[in-house]
């Protein structure tokens, strides 16, 4: 029936590892490149390294500080003492995070154990497989144990991809900060190199761990990769589990701190943003590094762990699934390890083969690097797709076998990434200020905050149109010709340049953590000027990536759909019956839900941080002249407190939804849920980021005052300026809380319901079957 | 098969137009004790009405003017003055309007016939049915004669609707001022009596244009109901057209007008809303009118109209509808007729048996309106399911016959409209300052807007909570019981006490209008505390409308909906495939698209609003001083123009969706694009109407300082009470424009693919067809 690959099964054992090792390796590099920035001053005077750095700079501008009087030696030892206390904040509560987040996650784990045990009532005695029924497959306590064991993986890898990212990033702002001094170029692939760290070293890890336990359960599987692959769907599981916590968490301490400082420094205390006297800075810095760094770092992991199984499972019951040949098996892999590769010659772009030079050739440069890596990965896909898949082969189609030729396989995977691409310009262009949108509601602030509010929301409405229509197209091609599998691949396809993607997106926390440092440090009003840019390209990046997060969520989600779909053994999901209409409506109403909760614990911990903060600043003597230090650490236990405790909600929400579902209405209820949180989760979740997204950046136009239009409306303190910070805040917690949370939601409810699947089809649906 | 009905042909054919006409005398009466209101000074001196109306108020607080030395004589004709210039605002904007939509209606009428008649190539000959076929049918060209007539109907009846209740309200709102003097009572029934007469001449003119249309259209189809009810679905497209023009233009009107003088006079001037000295004030006073009362009526009616064409439709091809049975196939008619009766005796205990004595009686009063008019029409309900109705039948269910116990129906019915009082109670909750959501907000002013607008948008998300839950039992009832007829029915069950759900709707918009003449007859403070505490409770009585409209939309949507698959002959409409589900993300991204337009309309409006609000201020001498009269006339041009040319984008892109999805890409995409809209569009437009709604109260909380918590936050002019300006003029575009407009764009999707169904089903999906 079906032709077989060109690659050996040899080939495949070696290349997938090795380029998980490359990634690996390349990280680390650029982590040696990174260190290389001394925080320790007397080092520094014996160091050579700077000399070739200012030869090969911009000598004129070499460290401000000098020729502006500032001494030296101190500002180096105060931005090493600043960074330390965000990296004991950020380690500190990550730890408290994961203590609490750790329990949650055991006793799922027994569930899960006890939910899929009960399939076969704890039987050890090996059943018929599930698609191929002469075929006999291992037992379901084998499928208890060994999803639950990825599960715990998938959480694992996730928190170690989350901790070390926010580890590089705390090592690396004030390095960044202090390679402003000699420019903006330097500064820039600081914290680009920074990013790619964490980037590189998340793709490849979740790449390898994932490699690794496929052949590790593989031992005891055998010849079930029926099984072998249901398993494996647990590391998905696991990933986006810990994601969503770490989102939510990490997002509400982000935000709490944010606008508790914004509101009453910028606003009613009027001294600038990061000032060292707000007794909530440093909160507000560790914020960025739990939540935009920690949080979303687990969060593309969990995408990329859950994209890979969906296709995985999918591809198990194809025609090389049935025949076990492990090239075209390990497909979804090989993308991810050929991406690897295509990211690491994109990165050389920005690092390496130019050098930028003015404030306005950033956001130039990151758009290089979506542009490079896209063009790169088509060849790479054309490459795997040609050499990783027999000509043509069959997939299981809800119930049907449905031939597909590898060139299908290739324009699957390709609609995604260039989906993908289309994503992040029509991102960029809303929340960018070199473009009009923005301007607009820049513009809109001359009336006040409420035209500001007004003409914002709208902005992120009319951003998700054009989005959707490329996620539309993707799903309608993707899914035409490969059904699920398509679907899947596309999703990564689009994720497949996750390392790029992930290095321009923990760029901007990097750099908005170095103007953070400049300005507690004292530092030069042309450092910040400098990290201020490289900060506003830093808002747009954060928005492309959440676009990438949002896009392949819908598809990641949708085919994880559709396994759970095929898995849980029913053929349609027919909207014109009242068990599904009701589980859509109730869908589509759920990301409300969700984003009410979440948004209404950002303002509550908000109204306290404030408080705290003007307690301070009303009690504590000299604390407005600078003289006495606030007591940073009050707001740090804040931050904390609340976010612990506000993300139970939302998370029990999230995942007991599936749980609740199955078991009393049954699967057909659930896929409505699943149809109807995807469909209306996508359009908030976008339209919030990019809301908020525009927000902060209009108010970057204003303060930055760089075109005759920006200075009408500023400077800093004008109304105009007010209203633009009104509006900044009310984006907090759309864009860096509730709206990023609501991919992991579609995501999460969706794997779930793929693990759970087995349990709901022999048990669940008691109410009806009651009635 | 199926026993009869107890009530004959005959009772059916008298009581159905009995009931309309009993309707109709009854608005006449309300109409003529309002009247009894004397609006010119020279007459009230010699009328004995006053005499009898005070002996029976409350004596001591008679004309407060006298007591305060106002000049009586000067007031009363002042207020004639206001009252006639913003009726002569609100006609000339409705009459402009008109012409605009009379054109466009032209048009889409000539499609209507184009389309319909081209399904069979403009034969005149008969057909075999559709359902039956071995029955006659009358041919294409006929349903696109009928069809089309229907059209024109149901959009004339939207219109004389709309302006009635225009007209009603400009009449009364004067009055109520007037009355104000004597008391909150006599302000109260004035107010109420005036909304009463909008909500039954609607009610009943609604249904009696629809009975006549039947025995019209019956002349020629004869025993073709399966054709005379599908011509009549025109009736509610008709309706819903004119409804969504309504919405969108009155919407932006009013809020441009409303926003625009809140921005400049309120917040810059520091002058009281409605002060004359603002020359946007009849502006937004008009707005009021043509928004809030012309604008809720059309979409009122369209949706009694597509709820009853809905039912109609599906029960032609029910068993009672094959046998050609009367009284059952009125069911739909007779629930609305028993409506009429119930409301007619729930208006009695607001006006004439209990008179409030105390503005904390003013939302129990609503309340209770609300109640007593659910419990009469469940008794009204049982009565005609017993009578109305064979003690079983059967119902068309997607190719199936399925049949239905009389007491089945009574419950589909039931359920709907004790949905709708769950719904009304929620959003009253919500959008009540008697509750603490609202006072939450209130509190969250204290940090200033950005805390407000974050806590502002949780509650709306928050509050869709409850509505779905209820929306989807019923839906889950009603269908499983009943089908699509069920959905139809709830719907009309939801929707039979309209006239009491329009009284207190368009009470609301009175009542503010009273408070605004008022404040610009320059009346006493005392009479605008009463006005005020009217205008609160009819802040909340719109949003519970609002909440009405929506849930009555979602139901009916999902009818019609049922009945456009069913006569698209698809018999499943199944998520996972790639042509519905690419219709289903991009239907759900259709409301969001849509609000982006309306939302930015009303901020470009008010923007240009803004500008001629301050350009007057700062050009004509005097005018702050108010010695000078502020040039009204361009700012009421400025709200016109920007209605008349920003409705035109929004409107055509809900009108030509369902032509385009159609004709381009089939039946099974369309399908998706409803469903999609119908389940995210209900979600934005209810979270949307409440958070504009409790901004609303928060603010008027803040202001009336009638609580210890209350009088922390204020006075007037306090900070927290600026804070709560922002939310309010935030929230004015979404509850009063994009939000109630998103209920019409899903029913008007919904009804018009019904309608074009037949040319979809021959002729529509080119593209794949071409592919």
């Amino acid at each position: 029936m079906a032709s077989s690959a060109f690659l050996p099964e040899l080939a495949t054992q070696v290349l997938v590892p090795a380029a998980a090792v490359v990634g690996i390796a390349f990280a680390v590099l650029q982590w040696v490149l990174v260190s290389k920035v001394k925080m320790s001053p007397d080092q520094r005077r014996s160091d050579g390294g700077f000399a070739a750095g200012k030869s090969g700079g911009d000598a004129s501008e070499y460290l401000i500080e000098e020729e502006e009087g500032l001494n030296e030696h101190n500002v180096v030892v105060k931005c090493a003492e600043i960074q330390n206390a965000i990296s004991e904040g950020a380690t500190s509560f990550l730890f408290t995070e994961y203590k609490y987040v750790g329990l949650f996650m055991g006793i799922f784990a027994i569930l899960i154990f006890l939910f899929l045990g009960s399939v076969e009532g704890f039987s050890t005695k090996s059943q018929p497989c599930h698609y191929s029924k002469d075929s006999t497959c291992k037992p379901a306590l084998a499928n208890a144990i060994f999803s639950t064991i990825a599960f715990v993986l998938g959480a694992v890898t996730s928190l170690v991809s989350g901790f070390l990212g926010m580890k590089i990033a705390t090592y690396a702002n004030a390095r960044t900060t202090l390679e402003a001094r000699k420019g903006v170029g330097k500064a820039f692939i600081t914290a680009f190199r920074s990013g790619a760290v964490m980037g590189f070293l998340l793709a490849a890890s979740g790449l390898f761990v994932l490699y690794i336990a496929i052949n590790l359960f593989g031992i005891y599987y055998g010849d079930d990769w029926e099984g072998l692959f249901e398993a494996i769907t647990g590391y998905g599981l696991g990933g986006s589990s810990m994601a969503l916590f770490g989102r939510v968490g990490g997002g509400i301490y982000t935000k709490a701190a944010d606008v508790g400082a914004d509101l009453v420094g910028k606003v009613e205390r009027n001294i600038p943003e990061d000032d060292p006297r707000n007794p909530a800075v440093i909160a507000d810095n560790v914020g960025d590094n739990v939540g935009d760094i920690a949080g979303m770092g687990s969060d593309l992991f969990g995408s990329y762990a859950e994209s890979s199984c969906a296709a995985l499972v999918v591809a198990s019951i194809s025609s090389f699934g049935i025949n076990h040949e492990f090239t075209p098996m390990m497909y979804p892999l090989l993308i991810s390890s050929v991406g690897i590769i295509a990211c690491l010659i994109t990165t050389l772009f920005a690092t390496d083969f130019s050098e930028i030079k003015a404030v306005d050739e950033i956001e130039p440069a990151l758009k290089k690097q979506l542009i490079i890596s896209t063009v790169v990965m088509t060849l790479g896909i054309a490459l795997v797709s040609w050499l990783g898949l027999p000509y043509s082969f069959t997939i299981f189609n809800f119930g049907a076998q449905k031939t597909v030729y590898n060139w299908q396989l290739f324009l699957c995977v390709a609609v995604g990434l260039w989906a993908g691409l289309v994503i992040g310009f029509v991102t960029e262009y809303y929340t960018s200020n070199a473009y009009s949108p923005v301007q607009d509601v820049a513009d809109s602030c001359r009336t006040g905050a409420a035209t500001n509010v007004i003409f914002g929301l709208a902005l992120g409405y009319k951003s998700v149109i054009i989005p959707i229509f490329a996620i539309a197209f993707s799903i309608f091609l993707s899914f035409s010709l490969a059904a699920m599998y398509g679907v899947a691949v596309a999703a990564l396809g689009m994720l497949s340049t996750i390392a790029t993607g992930l290095a321009i997106d923990a760029y901007g926390p990097i750099s908005d953590n170095a103007g953070g440092i400049a300005e507690m440090a004292g530092m030069s009003h042309r450092i910040r000027e400098r990290t201020d840019a490289l900060d506003a390209a830093g808002n747009t990046t954060a928005a492309i990536g959440k676009g990438f997060a949002i896009g392949s969520a819908a598809l990641v989600s949708l085919a994880l759909f559709g396994a759970f779909v095929s898995r849980a053994e029913i053929s349609t999901v027919d909207v014109l019956t009242p068990k599904v209409f009701i589980g859509l409506i109730v869908g589509a109403m759920l990301p409300y839900w969700f984003s009410a909760m979440t948004m209404k614990s950002v303002g509550s911990a908000a109204l306290k941080m404030v408080e705290e903060v003007r307690r301070q600043f009303n009690t504590i003597p000299g604390l407005m002249e600078g003289t006495t230090k606030p007591d940073y650490a009050t707001c740090v236990k804040i931050s904390t407190d609340a976010s612990i405790k506000e993300m139970i909600p939302p998370g029990a929400l999230v995942m007991l939804t599936p749980l609740i579902v199955g078991i009393l209405f049954g699967v057909e209820t659930l896929s409505g849920i699943l149809a109807g949180a995807l469909v209306s989760g996508v359009q908030i979740a976008i339209s919030a980021s990019n809301t908020g997204g525009a927000w902060d950046n209009a108010k970057k136009y204003i303060e930055a005052g760089a075109s005759e239009h920006a200075r009408t409306l500023g400077p800093k303190g004008s109304d105009p300026h007010k209203a633009a910070v009104i509006g900044d805040t009310i984006g907090d917690p759309l864009k860096d809380t509730s709206g990023p949370s609501l991919n992991i939601l579609i995501k999460l409810m969706a794997v779930e319901s793929l693990v759970f699947a087995p349990f709901f089809a022999t048990h669940g649906g008691i109410l009806f079957k009651w009635l």
